[in-house]
């Protein structure tokens, strides 16, 4: 059932970019993947992520457009995640969503 | 059973101040609740908070110190949720998880 979600990208290709509509979420299996962030003509890195972290989930939870863009640093496995898959992963798992909570809570600091 | 999580707080009361220790979140079932930030000697209002809110999430969720105050504005009914308690509250209920992850990702914005 998870390999339904897994898609793979080369290295330096966007998963997407700041300003688009988004419905889905991605983990990260194998890889590490760049957030960044559209100043003006400038792309200024926020972080970068790697096996276990996640991303996309604001344009998931809040049905708003992409706050930056996601760009992959290495060959990537990802499990990509829409709405309906979010909402059966935290019924069936809610430590996923306590796992959530702890990282925007660190991000926020 | 929620009766023995309620606690009541006069106007102008601290609930936890910033920097403090804290196990516990607050869900505020009646009144309003001010989230002040120290800033050298002055405090700085973040937000003002009120029914269906929570607040002290973050302490709890990462232990680690309170990032701000929390005072009340009016007469207050919360009902105070210890780490126990807010592990069986998201395991029976994701969607309050889910409702948590929601505000987060609006405050980061
Ligand atoms: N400062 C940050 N640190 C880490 N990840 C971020 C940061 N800002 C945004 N993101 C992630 O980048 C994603 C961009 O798309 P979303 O807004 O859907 O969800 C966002 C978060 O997952
Ligand atoms: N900018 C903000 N807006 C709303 N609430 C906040 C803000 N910053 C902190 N808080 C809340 O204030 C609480 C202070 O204690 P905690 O750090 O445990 O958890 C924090 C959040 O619940």
């Amino acid at each position: 059932m998870l390999e339904d979600l897994q898609v793979t990208y080369p290295a330096g290709t966007y998963v997407f970019r700041q300003g688009e509509a988004g419905s889905e979420m991605f983990i990260i299996q194998e890889g590490r993947v760049e957030i960044l962030a559209q100043k003006g003509r400038k792309e200024v890195p926020l972080a970068v992520l790697e096996e276990g972290d996640f991303f996309g989930e604001m344009a998931v939870l809040e049905d708003l457009p992409r706050t930056a863009s996601a760009r992959t640093l290495t060959p990537c496995q990802l499990l990509r995640i829409d709405r309906q898959t979010f909402d059966q992963l935290i019924r069936h798992n809610p430590e996923i969503a306590v796992r959530m909570l702890r990282k925007l809570c660190h991000r926020l600091r």
